[in-house]
């Protein structure tokens, strides 16, 4: 079976290896295309357009950088609606909102194609290693066609009912990780304030009950003051913005996110929004203006 | 060399049966006596009284049930400070507050003794596996000579300083804990509202970078209402509270933590103090006066 | 100098007799025609159409219900647009949103008209009593032309620069209306819970530094647990958000905001959004589930 | 009758000559007797102990600067206790704490006497004026004995019941003055990064609903970051503290009280405690790190 694939960034590059490696016969394509060129070695074709693999192929995987391109890939000219129709899918990989989502959808649905969008967990290691954690929403015949892809791409997929969904997990995802953030924060200052040693809190944590990944890979680094932006922090922000926003039109009242989101949104007003989400600790530790 | 244990309830009884174990000369005192003998029969000695074993032994460790226990094994009639003297040491590791432990602290020092607080993280089953966490402060000697005990009692110890600083850490711990259980609350609600499936987000958080036990341990039992209480909701309040207060005496602004604690008081105001701490999802949840 | 009168509802019939009274000459519009009746008893002239009105005046006045209202007036058959051009003004002072407002500004001005959005504070009280506060925004020299106008239907109104700001103005004031509305539940309820009147409350507050109106007319029917909506809840809550969005973008940090709209947001979760935005008391109130 | 009055201090100076030229029989005494001077040119006697002054006196009304001074008072020797008997009445008016106020309390009634504490809202102004707000609780009997005196020293006295509700009184009020503060102070910087003359906000504030004292006043100074301590920051932040720790007790949430609270911490923080509780609004208004 014929796949495409649409977009060999970092992410869409790892992901393609994944496949052709696991015998995959896919065609691919790029803006710039000398980005084809080590996919090709590995036994990729090429398409010259996105028209051009969506024709050849049984459905076709994007991983584009963010929704602008993922809007002109699909209707600029030679985009994919040119030759989306029965029979055929579109499985949009890449981060967009819910709007881009449903726009993509509907023109995708009203030329007969099959449509799923499918952002992902997880960066460039995960993506090397097939360890993305993927939210797929929408067409659920085309989600069970291309569980043999998600499984070589993922350690794990879930299909979450109606386009939408996979931007609204995401977005609670974040909204939690945030929040969590803030309470770190504020505990490594309460700490170190307090005569502890916030390393020691560091290797506390560790080993009890709210043990995670974030902790331990973000501590250090927010001890030295060192925010080099994995997840910009007005990301972030924007998230927590966005969450609230759907807890809003859900009557969910969410004082602990939004005491956080304002926290962020301090944050920002220092300047601190295109360094990593970790930076809110700033917030927390500013001390006297003298200091 | 002669180790006193007083106090054999569920997690004495676990750590003293260990200690006997790895070889540990034991001389055991308990309340109602006849929860002795068990250790008895493992090769442990009985002292009459706090006192007694004191007398007998070079340090002695307790484990009591709470505060008030804690002082009047040291000062009442036949208690701790009877015999305490230069040369021997006493090591509180029952959860008391850090006035409690520098009660005892400094009478115990003022008769020459050496003293050290060392509350655990950690409930039955990790007292019975030897896989503790144990927040040592005082008497660093007396740490180090205590090493081999705790390496038995627990998977880690820690020698934090001063008196006072096992009992903040364990604090900045619970506060942090505290504020992960209402952003996690807050999640699974907007996941419900909008349409997304709890369980599922169970599942993503479990397979990402803020995966935790905590989630993974209490999430399930959340989402059927089940509040059986592990730690009870008024506790957690209370070490909210406390550590808000170190953050008002230190000076240290928390934003979300005071958030959190609203949200546990009105919990407790909706009468669920006793439940457990996860009961605080019910504040969230709380939907029309007429359902 | 003819002046123009679009809708005669409650707020539009109180002001448009003031001006007529005070000697201005006033052409009338309301689409159920019948309602002009009284102004032309009073000697007002009738115009058939929005549009007709126009042609008539140098400028004309708007105060519609609602935006969709306001837009249709401008933009249908026999509309504002139809005949408005330069040296013609339109002075809209309906309360819409800074989109509907811009929208209009627009269309207004493509045609060489002058706009000016002038949205009022105040009800029908001081609507009768010309007591209403103006808040003026877009074209200065309309503005400056329509101040005998606003002198007798307001007792004060402000230029507030471009199109838009009116909105924004109204905005930061219900911001702030809707925190101290939650503070003030807040010290209701905990004078209430430990042991204090809150009528004595009432009585302290108003003869200290912080006593203003809202307190003194909205207290003795929240303790009543009387909501009859002034002001609902919902529409507060709404502007609550729009504030904050305002803060978002302007990275304006408001942690005391966000707390008041989350609490807001409660309210409405449960069921209470059509009452007074004053029932966000019933959210501090709400004791155990037995009672 | 005669009544006795400790302590002339810039508050007990004014409330004494109110009472003396309203007709009162006084004996007066202060640590430093010179202070008595003009009282006695006005026709006070003097008497040379506060135990001196209890004997001669019906009822003894004190206005001390702080809690110890009101404990020495009392309990020092040739202090209150020494004379107070059945039939004798202390009134305090000094503002302190629950407890200070309890431990006189108790030790006036355990002698006979009767007690009433009454702090005062207001300052020098209102006690030149005979303006001052009385929240008087405690011994009721005592309380009618004493209204001719709060007549003249007060606009208005309220008797409140129990000892310990006058204070509580005032953190109420005190807690709905910071959140109000807060909220004032987040308007104020919406409004200006939005582009809109704070000047203007005020004057369009003081003409509405919300219309208070407060803004008013402290508008204008906060505004020129004029921040003269009429009332500390870090004053407000312990009144905010206690009231939230009474809300505590009777299982109250209060989140936009809890907000507001940690902004003052955070203003302690950046070091202006001392300055007046409006520099609150530094905390909303930080800026980039840069600027």
């Amino acid at each position: 079976m014929e796949v495409g694939f649409l977009g060999l960034g970092i992410m869409g590059k790892a992901m393609s290896i994944n496949l052709i490696r696991s015998g995959f016969k896919l065609t691919v394509w790029n803006r710039t295309l000398s980005k084809c060129d080590e996919l090709v070695e590995l036994g990729a074709s090429i398409g010259e357009t996105p028209a051009a693999v969506v024709k050849k192929c049984n459905y076709t995987i994007a991983m584009l950088s963010d929704p602008s391109v993922a809007l002109s890939v699909v209707f600029d000219k030679d985009g994919v609606l040119e030759q989306i129709c029965h029979g055929k899918g579109y499985i949009d990989m890449s981060t967009v909102g819910a709007d881009t989502s449903s726009k993509i959808s509907e023109a995708i649905t009203s030329k007969g194609g099959s449509f799923l969008e499918a952002p992902v967990s997880g960066s460039k290691k995960p993506a090397e290693d097939g360890q993305l954690v993927i939210l797929a929403a929408g067409e659920k015949a085309l989600y069970d066609e291309a569980i043999p892809a998600f499984d070589i791409m993922g350690k794990k997929s879930f299909f979450l009912g109606q386009v939408g969904n996979g931007a609204k997990m995401k977005l609670v995802v974040n909204m939690i990780m945030g929040s969590m953030m803030n309470a770190f924060s504020e505990g490594l200052v309460l700490a170190d304030r307090s005569g502890l040693n916030p390393h020691t809190l560091l290797d506390v944590l560790d080993l009890g009950g709210i043990a995670n990944p974030m902790f331990r890979l973000k501590g250090p680094t927010m001890i030295q003051n060192n925010y080099s932006p994995a997840f910009p922090l007005k990301h972030q922000q924007k998230d927590m913005r966005l969450a609230l926003a759907l807890g809003d039109e859900n009557a969910v009242s969410m004082p602990v996110a939004a005491a956080a989101n304002e926290a962020f949104k301090k944050a920002r007003s220092l300047g601190l929004g295109d360094l990593d989400f970790s930076a809110v600790y700033e917030t927390v530790k500013t001390l006297e203006h003298s200091s």
